[in-house]
């Protein structure tokens, strides 16, 4: 099965940008009247009828609308410090996607070596990640906050912060089987240098739990999607994938 | 915590070879007299002390043993077909590495597109991804093999094969909960063509039981993942991770 993503839909009209385009006509070789599926990186699966091949900007009528295509069902925040080497995140964005995640925040750290972060490239893999595994939603990456500002936002649902905290901590899984179904959780997840104290300490205050990732010490992306199959098996790794 | 691989321990003598050697001397200027921490491979850290500071070949007096050093604990086969690029399988051995496997095996199905396939970089990934996650024990990256002589050997515990198989599939959580202690495992996992239906047929003949891997649709790769994910999270995701 093949995806389009409609960059924008009105009403029963959907657009692909130059490059879907070009893929669409050029590539592909659809030619108008051929009916193609595209999602809208909302979450809905647009069955559509090309009314105009034009391979630098193709239109396409809407037939019907599959609200939920392949959309977890969970509400999934990462928000993690993006690698000092970019292929590392940007490895994290797609594999995160295929499994199942809403929003990616890359956070800039007081110890991140990489203060600076371009976001386009994670959502063009956002997007393809979400078009290769048949989800009609694309998680939205957001542009680069700093560990502090991020947490000046107020936690809706659930926060867990992965970190070596002094004393205590829960397991992933266990702090997960503590969640009521329904409820949003955002993960924390720190740079090669980990979060300050005064980054952990703040994100406590601001309600954040503290978790650990289990026995393997596990490197910024890994323990980003560690995270990410944590939540995908509570949820849904009981349910069968779609074979079509 | 640096540590060096030794590819040969002799009583109380240890070796490094070329590229161990010149890190250690010619990078990290390490003379002879250094205490150092090295790793056998099979599940050992070494502490010793530097004896031969040659660059080329340095040796160590092994001063302590430490066994079952970041050792996981479960013992896990990933009989995975490796993806046309690459790159997407080299990452599923770095990250099955942190996360914990005893063996890899590159399996060749009638539907892979990758019939050769070099085990040598993979190795040197295995070994690099276990002295950064801090394991004393390198899994073995096997020779490629066809799935059909790789289903040929005796299956050790218990096997589970990821496949759309008709009819019923349990999810990887569940058939994980029924797994006794101890028990070895071993996870097949088909090529971006899937197994064939001889495959797939020879394998529960063999006694592999089908399984799915949730709601998403995953590439290779990432099916792998997160099927040494879900091992991983049974077995070790409710103990701490070592801080040192």
């Amino acid at each position: 099965m093949e995806l389009f993503y409609a960059y924008q839909v009105q009403g029963s009209v959907a657009a692909l940008d130059a490059d879907e385009s070009g893929h669409c006509v050029r590539v592909l070789r659809h030619r108008a009247g051929d009916e193609v599926n595209a999602i809208d990186g909302k979450g809905t699966l647009l069955k559509c009828r090309i009314a105009d091949d034009n391979p630098r900007g193709v239109q396409l009528e809407v037939l019907e609308r599959v609200p939920g295509f392949g959309v977890p069902g969970y509400r999934l925040t990462l928000a993690c410090c993006p690698t000092k080497n970019n292929d590392r995140f940007e490895w994290l964005v797609e594999k995160a996607t295929e499994l199942g995640v809403d929003r990616i925040v890359p956070l800039v750290g007081e110890r991140s070596e990489r203060k600076v972060y371009k976001a386009d490239r994670a959502r063009r893999i956002a997007i393809s990640a979400a078009k290769q595994s048949l989800k009609a939603l694309i998680p939205e990456v957001e542009e680069p906050v700093s560990v502090k500002e991020f947490l000046q936002r107020p936690l809706e649902g659930v926060g867990l912060i992965a970190y070596c905290f002094e004393g205590e901590r829960v397991s992933v899984t266990d702090a997960l089987a503590d969640v009521p179904p329904e409820t949003p959780i955002t993960f924390l997840i720190g740079p090669e240098g980990d979060f300050s104290p005064q980054e952990a300490a703040l994100a406590l205050e601001r309600g954040y739990r503290p978790i650990h990732l289990g026995a393997s010490r596990l490197r910024t992306e890994t323990a980003g999607l560690a995270a990410v199959s944590a939540v995908y098996f509570k949820y849904i790794g009981k349910a069968y994938a779609s074979e079509d």
